[in-house]
């Protein structure tokens, strides 16, 4: 491979930049321009926009781009826009439309190494208005071209294939790569290098679809990015417990004793089960949800979806019945380390997000795969790697879903029954990162309550381990593959404003009280222990003690209960990082070490792991550092920001793919209404559902 | 109301039994006779030969039937039957039909005084094998018909009408009385008592479906059942904070600030939301799943649907792809202690199952209102206060249902997804206790996880409080209405036969290691740890250690991992009883002091809080006393008993109707099969699936 094929974003003339600006400008529908959301995701042409500007500024420069997205404007701005807009008038004034981009310039006109920039775009004025270089020492989020063209060059590396000459594998074997980042284990080593998993097919199917991870490869290649050279081909162990943390244990037919362990449903062996039958999910009288843009209208709720290549999708100023709850709601960033502890594996620790992106790797979602019902889908954008912009089809889709029965009561006087369904609606997306899944959907209720829900699903992360062996750092899954035990752990960023801008939020727990004569004779009572918090700071989930945290409004009281108007945060209790907190681990995750973070909300405070993920050796700018500004976080413009996940110890069952692994996250009204808000929905009924009698003589039987 | 009414059971002669157990004989079909398996609940037609053959040697005595029950045949009978079933033999023995009845029998022929007897019958040789007098002290269970005969006394004695009078209730008032468990407080109350919580529909509306607890009423009547006669009229307290405990603090015109808050559709003042679209369930081709008499097969899961009055639905005998994995599931029982001092408030603490029974308090579910798609309904029998058997139509219900994507990957290279959907099993039942309502499902999937669901909906318990007022006792959700903070605290009882009969349980942790340049030289490295339990003991959640619970065979290993074969119990998290150890109402429900309970099997251990839950004033025989066996429980035919629930703090929108509280509890497949067993399941697809694209100008907009 030539430098040359992959950078094609060069500019040579300010001429050759102005006509391709007006060009851009005239390809976007003027509708479109003055409908346009300021919270509304850039489009293609804005993209593009951007990016020519920026290329203008370095006429003849060799660029690569890794995002152009668009900067919300500042909060303050938006409130009153947003106040003029839940009013019912159209706001006087447009904020401004601002991108920022970030990209590499390259030093020469052929060659690889590079400067990477982030710089501000004014699409308003057409004005590149800050443009710096990343900070020293710091690694730019990666992209998919650049490993692309490093992974092409080790493959033709001499390194590389002396290593895979030293396996043994077998002659027609054909070796796949998934580049990882390089998670460091000390700040001494500089930025940009890259990492690479190595897999093969297996050998006897060798097909295009088959498992590559069910035989894993024991070298872990090294790269350097500004020079495109291999740094190593680092060994990596295969041994089991009886080798302690020695390495060269793997015989001279490395990968002999690993079998197909196919996902594919051609591919197996005994074929596919028979007796499912189809099940439909019809909606005759068409949606309950109105989409107008990015703007979703369903069940009294009402909010936008917007969409970055960081986060992908993202909920924004959310009302229930005309009040408003929250103003931005994500997932802010999410970290996998994993536990075994022999170089080079103890680097093994992605950043999703912050390292790639969750738009970046989003999936094409389809009909009859992805949901069932009636869907429908949005639409992201994207820069490639020359700037240009490019949509990125079906990347976050809508629908209805029922989930059981809502409410119930029987009169048991009358026998009168009075049911409801559950009817939700779900807003959803994919990624793929190489060998792993992510589904994450938010879910509105007609009970004024909104989840989170995270499936893992996708294959797990594999490493070699030899015949007959195991290992005290993972579970064999296959024959030969040893699947690392990891963590998920995962954070959402929630911007509340519960019936306003300015909220509190309260710990509360539910405790005995001692048996005494005149408070609890009986030893029965218990009462709630509330506590504000004031000051930015972290707490955990304590199940034990029924711990929640209710975000509430303290201007506004609840009629009835005379409590603050809030919502609750049921918080997850899964086990925080388990990383010694000494370990580079743990400074590059300090959000994965406790559940809860209140800080005081800054424009920009978009990050919990900090801005740049990849290669770091600490969290730079992530909650840890908002906290110790020391803010008031009483009745102020506040961010919540939980983090939970998984501890995952694989299980045999979880390979060669994964059945998903759900969790949920809530937030529910909490004294926030005067009844339950879905005290309205209609009975459910036969008219409407027409359900079936089953009828054994009918119905096939999965038997017979 | 005369005793003579309430009691129809007496049988005048030998003769008069012989006819009528001979008519009985006669109505039950000899191929049903046949067909019957050992674990199939009664008929209508056995419990009544039951109760006839218990009349019969009381010739002339006034009799009340509490319950007539299946006695399941001891589990070494039933293990070698089973076995039979299982290698595809027709098993040579049936093991002896046995049924249990308990009932009271009065004592002159006019009067309530009554002693209650428990006796055994022998349904296949018609014989009364055991007729004893419950225990000195201990209260039987529950019937609706004694309830419903002590509250038409109740309303109809002066001490009530006095007490009443004394409240200032509107002229139009009508009352409506919940009879509620007496929970003592102390060993010396007889048994034999009922309370009766008091409330009235709103004068308003005075509607017969009105949500009478809206309207609480401030007394607590109490009835001695032996003589059906007011033991007391108690004053139940009505204040706020100010009052400390302070009783008489309700003004003279107790309700009048009390709004019709109601949870019927039709009398929603604002009417109902218009906006939302029917959604169906279809399945073209009809249900995957097959249902001969109690036995059901799907996607490779076979087992039995048994149903009794006390603990509604049981699963037994569930085997995936011929391989045993448990021999019986169910729901063991629940309490629900209350946390508010005030006397008689103090002694609100309910057992749902003990006290009553899920069985008998089960709904009868119905096409289009608790399930959506084809539906099967099972039936169950129970015994009427004469002795009489009597079908209790639709009390489970059996469908499929789609929970969203089962596994997905999408292979980057090639962009092939290859996606299955989540397809569950549902075996559900709804209970209605009063106010409150249950709904509990055993959810099958096809990853080989079985998941053990509770919804919490209903009305609140409610107490009245005055005008303006609140209370650290409970949260105001209505004005002059009180919701008590409590708990619901249930526990599954879970016999394992993991690939056989004897299993063992591992309790199984992830834990960090210290950082040291051997074992773990940058930090990162987390190893689990595992403790069998020997002993029968308990444990507790610990999700902070990512503590799960494997019930293991250890007597066979999986191929890959080299682990026993097994399944994973995730505990759920929630908070444990916060009664004080030494109160009475811990004292009752020892089961909820703790998540887990391993004991050896006898058969009859089957209630968590012991057999008579009714006023006990400790759990006799329940796990606490199962435990200090202290049994082996290494390899051996084990229990495991989960404890689990909700602190309820009640929400201003958990009225008038509660949206359900979902609670959720899971049994996963851990090194039990050698692959995801779901590998299997055919690719969702849009031929099968039938999906539609969202047309926003076709689809009605909600707001236009």
């Amino acid at each position: 491979m030539s430098p040359h094929d992959a950078h094609t974003a060069t500019i040579h003339s300010a001429a050759q930049a102005n006509e391709r600006l007006k060009s851009l400008q005239g390809q976007i529908d003027p509708s479109v321009r003055t409908y346009r959301h300021p919270l509304d995701p850039l489009s293609p042409e804005e993209i593009s926009i951007a990016s020519t500007l920026i290329k203008a500024n370095h006429i003849g420069k060799r660029f690569q781009f890794r995002y152009v997205t668009l900067v919300e404007p500042p909060k303050r701005t938006m409130m009153a826009y947003l106040d003029e807009e839940l009013a019912g008038r159209t706001p006087a004034q447009k904020p401004e439309r601002i991108a920022e981009a970030l990209y590499s310039i390259f030093d020469h006109e052929t060659g690889w190494s590079y400067k990477v920039y982030e710089a501000v775009v004014n699409l308003d004025t057409n004005k590149v208005v800050k443009e710096e270089p990343l900070p020293e020492g710091v690694s730019e989020a990666l992209s998919f071209k650049t490993m692309g063209d490093a992974q092409a060059i080790l493959v033709e590396s001499k390194e590389f294939k002396d290593a895979i000459a030293k396996l043994g594998l077998p002659d027609n074997i054909m070796i796949e790569i998934d580049p990882w980042m390089y998670g460091v284990d000390m700040p001494k080593f500089g930025p940009n290098r890259l990492s690479f998993l190595c897999y093969a097919r297996h050998p006897s199917n060798n097909h295009i679809d088959g498992n590559i991870y069910a035989v894993p490869l024991p070298i872990i290649p090294l790269m350097d990015l500004q020079t495109m050279k291999v740094i190593s081909i680092e060994p990596a162990a295969s041994g089991g417990t009886e080798d302690g943390n020695a390495y060269n244990t793997h015989p001279k037919k490395a990968i002999d004793h690993c079998i197909a362990n196919e996902y594919a449903q051609d591919l197996q062996p005994k074929g596919l089960r028979t007796d499912l039958k189809p099940l439909q999910v019809v909606q005759p009288e068409g949606a309950s949800f109105a989409v107008t843009g990015r703007l979703v209208e369903w069940q009294k709720w009402r909010f936008r979806v917007g969409w970055n290549y960081r986060e992908g999708m993202v909920i924004h100023d959310v009302t229930y019945d005309g009040r408003r709850v929250f103003h931005r709601l994500s997932l802010s960033d999410m970290t996998v380390p994993y536990g075994d502890p022999r170089t080079p594996y103890h680097r093994k620790q992605a950043f999703d997000l912050g390292d790639i992106g969750a738009g970046l790797s989003a999936n094409n979602l389809a009909l009859g795969c992805d949901c069932l019902g009636l869907i429908h889908y949005f639409q992201g954008a994207l820069a490639k790697h020359t700037g240009e912009g490019e949509e990125k089809g079906n990347v976050v889709c809508l629908h209805e879903q029922d989930m059981g029965i809502g409410w119930k009561h029987t009169n048991y006087r009358t026998e009168r029954a009075v049911v409801t369904r559950n009817r939700m609606l779900v807003i959803q997306q994919i990624l793929t990162v190489a060998n792993y899944e992510y589904i994450f959907a938010w879910q509105f209720d007609q009970a004024g309550a909104i989840h989170f829900e995270t499936r893992a699903t996708g294959i797990l992360s594999t490493c070699l381990i030899d015949p007959g062996k195991v290992s005290e750092w993972g579970n064999v899954v296959s024959p030969g593959v040893m699947a690392q035990y990891h963590q998920h752990i995962f954070c959402l960023r929630i911007d509340p404003a519960i019936d306003g801008w300015k909220n509190s939020v309260v710990q509360e727990e539910a405790v005995s009280l001692p048996i005494s004569k005149e408070r609890n004779p009986f030893g029965n009572a218990f009462v709630t222990e509330k506590k504000v918090i004031k000051t930015s700071s972290y707490s955990d989930a304590a199940p034990e003690k029924n711990r929640v945290f209710k975000i509430v409004n303290p201007s506004k009281l609840n009629a009835y209960s005379k409590n603050p108007v809030g919502y609750k945060l049921v918080p997850h209790t899964g086990q925080l990082l388990l990383a010694d907190p000494g370990s580079v681990a743990a400074a590059r995750a300090r959000f994965a070490q406790h559940h809860l973070w209140v800080t005081r909300h800054r424009d920009g405070d978009l990050w919990c792991g900090g801005k740049y993920t990849n290669q770091s050796y600490r969290e730079d700018g992530g909650v840890q550092d908002m906290i110790e500004r020391n803010e008031n976080v009483e009745n102020e413009d506040i961010l919540v920001w939980h983090t939970f996940g998984m501890t995952h110890i694989p299980r045999v069952e979880d390979f060669p793919v994964m059945p998903v692994e759900v969790h949920q996250v809530s937030l529910k009204p909490a004294d926030f209404f005067e009844r339950n808000p879905a005290i309205d929905v209609p009975a459910s009924n036969q008219m409407l559902n027409k359900s079936v009698l089953y009828d054994a003589n009918k119905s096939g039987s999965c038997c017979k």
